[in-house]
């Protein structure tokens, strides 16, 4: 058995406050220092608690197994692991047990790997010795159908792909870090999403099987805090929209969902939708930036968004799951704003208020509740 | 410049207690994995603080630099450091600033070396970088010819021996760690005691001087918690003392003084001090060990002893400092009960209610104040 274990409720954001007192940008290299040490302590906690147990247990660090990163740090990004420490370890009989979150590059640099980073050290860490399984313990009984506290009659998934959970994970559903299931689709490493307080059988994240294409959506989710900028009546021509979205994405900003809509005199409308977090900032870019293409008193923003998706290997094979869910949406008086596709998944941009109705009439509707 | 620091004051303590709450004797490899992060979150902060003032700086932990040692956990001595990412630091004029208290064994497991750890580290990686001097910033302006909270005309030593201070730290002065005297000494580097809170010039250790030699005694000290045993009428025989000292030992009791006076019929008193927290574990060890050498209700304990000593390689080419040292406490009328001498110093246990008054005494005698 191998355990990789995550910090302290807390102890993460504590450890980068600390640093965050001495500087409001502090060097990137000297926070993974610090903030690295929290499953530093936990790792050797959870060994002697093993231990107290009677168990077998001897702890590892990222440095020390070893998990190479590249020198990304804050978001460095898992290149190799090295298990012959953790495989005789295990063949000394003991339980190894391994801290997350963090790494090293070939420098011997300590690196973290991003806000739930753990998980995808679990996952690596079961690809790089080629273990039957991956557990991931977390606060709920697996991947739902939908938000259970919006959806009374949602229903606990048996089996699903990563391609749907990376779908699910990126639009919102919170249960598993998307880095995770991107490596383990990549190593087809079985991913068992399960309540660190019940034995119940949770959700595994496996291969896509036959049997799943059957089951049109698989789940329903709802991203909170969307807004969406519109240019409108901006010049139909090549690299128009490279010259708007290069400054934003120089400011870091994350565009979602793009929608262009020719109107006439080789005008356009411009719309992308944005965390409302970011919506007084891209305003600021845009002003600086494009105020030739649109003047900034032209430009429209809409803040108070969500976005409504329906996600299932089963769309490759049906036809007419945007229609229904076109359908589904009118019949509750839902004005959609924007929409985006992707081969197994539809997203609808809606106003934030009916998020939580259209989730409920999606779930009816597609006959999630059953199984 | 290199910058060695410890962990945040108190920090050490909390995280040992974490690991007591799990288990009342933790796994000391186990135990080391947490402490260590004490210094890994000051070291990392401490670069960001350099940082923020406009230096340049970089942090490295034990095993990064690297900081050899042998496996003792808890307890872990340096053997070895290797300079060259330190080196390679300064040359891009970068300050290094190093984690205190932590290194790594030849297998990579983290190591710590116990209490006061990081004035040994700061000392090892100046004898390792061939520094010209190493800084202790300390809370006190540096090392008195007695404490100065007892005796307030003690004067703020310039210079002082390795041996002395040796013998000062062992006896009870605080202000350094012995290890890190040793390592000075065995080095030849020069260690600068002074203050974090002024620019004042502290008290260099270094090198025995010519000029040491005029001064009898360079310091005098007293520890407090002394507790004396003594066995009365045991059998004069080889071998009695090892009897007597093995199971002590082995129950990791420290004992310091021990005095054996010939009585008659070939039966001899054996006497030793130990710290009063131990005299009760080593009256159960003996009870167990030694009732035969000597019935446990024979065995007369002594506790609320302190031991005064004065300090001073003078002592070599100085006759009579004993002599003067017993003149000075009889005139206070204070009994002596054990008498502890070395080259360079001698040693008086004495009840500890006159530690304070002995101190005083002996400061004054020796002309301590006048420089």
């Amino acid at each position: 058995m191998v355990v990789v274990v995550s910090a302290m409720s807390g102890e993460t954001n504590r450890l980068i406050g600390l640093a965050k007192q001495i500087s409001d940008l502090p060097d990137e290299r000297e926070l993974d220092v610090v903030a690295s040490t929290g499953e530093q302590v936990t790792v050797g906690l959870m060994a002697l608690a093993i231990q107290a147990e009677g168990g077998r247990a001897v702890s590892f660090l990222g440095h020390q197994v070893r998990i190479l990163t590249d020198s990304a740090f804050a978001r460095a990004r898992i290149q190799d692991i090295d298990g012959r420490l953790i495989t005789s370890a295990l063949q000394a009989g003991k339980i190894a047990v391994i801290a997350g979150f963090q790494g090293a590059d070939r420098d011997g640099n300590i690196t973290t790997l991003g806000r739930g980073g753990s998980d995808t050290s679990a996952v690596a860490v079961a690809a790089a010795l080629k273990a039957s399984a991956c557990e991931i313990y977390t606060d709920v009984d697996g991947v739902y159908t939908a938000d259970p506290n919006v959806v009374k009659n949602a229903r606990k998934i048996d089996r699903i792909s990563y391609e749907e959970m990376l779908e699910l994970a990126s639009l919102g559903a919170k249960v598993l870090q998307i880095r995770s299931v991107e490596f383990g689709m990549k190593f087809a490493v079985p991913i068992h999403v399960r309540s660190s307080f019940n034995e119940n059988e949770g959700t595994w994240v496996v291969p896509e099987e036959k049997a799943m294409e059957s089951v049109v959506v698989a789940g329903v989710t709802a991203t909170k805090d969307e807004a969406k900028i519109t240019l409108p009546g901006i010049p139909d021509r090549p690299g128009i929209q490279a010259a708007v979205f290069r400054p934003l994405a120089a400011a870091g900003i994350v565009v979602d969902v793009i929608v262009q809509a020719y109107i006439q005199n080789g005008r356009t409308n411009l719309t992308f939708t944005l965390p409302s977090s970011d919506v007084a900032r891209a305003q600021d870019v845009l002003a600086k930036h494009c105020s030739e293409i649109c003047p900034p008193e032209h430009i429209k923003t809409d803040v108070n968004l969500s976005k409504v998706s329906v996600v299932g290997v089963g769309m490759r094979s049906h036809a007419g799951v945007a229609l229904k869910m076109f359908e589904i949406l009118a019949t509750e008086n839902i004005h959609v704003h924007l929409i985006s596709t992707s081969e197994i998944k539809i997203s609808c941009v809606i106003d934030a208020k009916y998020a939580e109705l259209a989730v409920r009439a999606l779930h009816d509707g597609f006959g999630l509740a059953e199984k």
